[in-house]
């Protein structure tokens, strides 16, 4: 997984706790972790596509989050970033046996394919089980100054 | 990951299949799938080095799997072949924010490491509860033709 990743579950959380009533720059997320802004503003991109973003253009402009963070889920996250695609990756060698295959040989999918894919399935139910707003709500007991202490930065430039 | 992870699986279920009194050389076992010898030789050694082949030279020498495949789980050749990392990379950026920290802010482990980690959890039991043993049982009903063209194949040419 890219770091991409981990940078846009940290934006995300940062734009929720921001003032709703301005964006937030790519530039301005980028320097609040020393992030190379350009490369930040892809991922960033790549969530608004998804619609977990929205981005305005103009002087109060920039980054909000697209819908509630109790309709925002870690999958959603991940798969803007990662693309929708399973881990492991399936290339159907079992076709490429040289003896003369027999219709029995492939009359289910691939039996090591789709154990693998029960795999994949618990990772996705696991994440899709955790919105935005939950870890939200953890981080914020356990460190209670953060959102206020986000918020203040991330409006304190002008821009 | 990798397409060696594949690779891996499948090998392991035709060494399950092939003759118990004779190993199969790496080259035998890239030829039945039309696979790269070296690069497949590499993970090879990577399930021999994790216990799950063992490898034998001389003229009745190759591979053969290292212990009974119901004591094989996928999260063992997944983790031979893949490392034992977790998919989701965090690197602490929530450590890089400007202002002074307070020791609240990092009291706990990043909440959304633990909440990735989580998914990670989950997908490495679903893995670990699957054993190359029922892999086969399960394919064997599938095709039960494969396990013996398979054996013979493997056996055919004198090495």
């Amino acid at each position: 997984m890219s770091e991409g990743v981990e940078w846009a579950v940290h934006c995300c959380l940062n734009l929720a706790w921001a003032d709703a009533g301005r964006g937030v720059p790519a530039a301005r997320l980028a320097a609040l972790y020393q992030l190379p802004a350009a490369y930040l503003n892809k991922q960033l991109q790549a969530l608004v596509r998804d619609g977990i973003l929205m981005s305005t253009s103009g002087p109060r402009g920039g980054f909000r989050l697209g819908r509630r963070p109790a309709d925002i889920t870690l999958l959603d996250i991940v798969t803007a970033i990662e693309g929708a695609d399973e881990a492991f990756r399936c290339t159907e060698i079992r076709r490429r046996t040289p003896w003369p295959h027999t219709q029995g040989d492939f009359r289910d999918p691939c039996l090591i394919h789709q154990a693998m894919g029960r795999a994949d399935l618990a990772w996705r139910r696991e994440l899709a089980a955790q919105t935005l707003a939950e870890v939200k709500a953890t981080v914020e007991r356990s460190a209670p100054g953060l959102p206020g202490r986000t918020r203040e930065w991330l409006a304190a430039t002008p821009h």
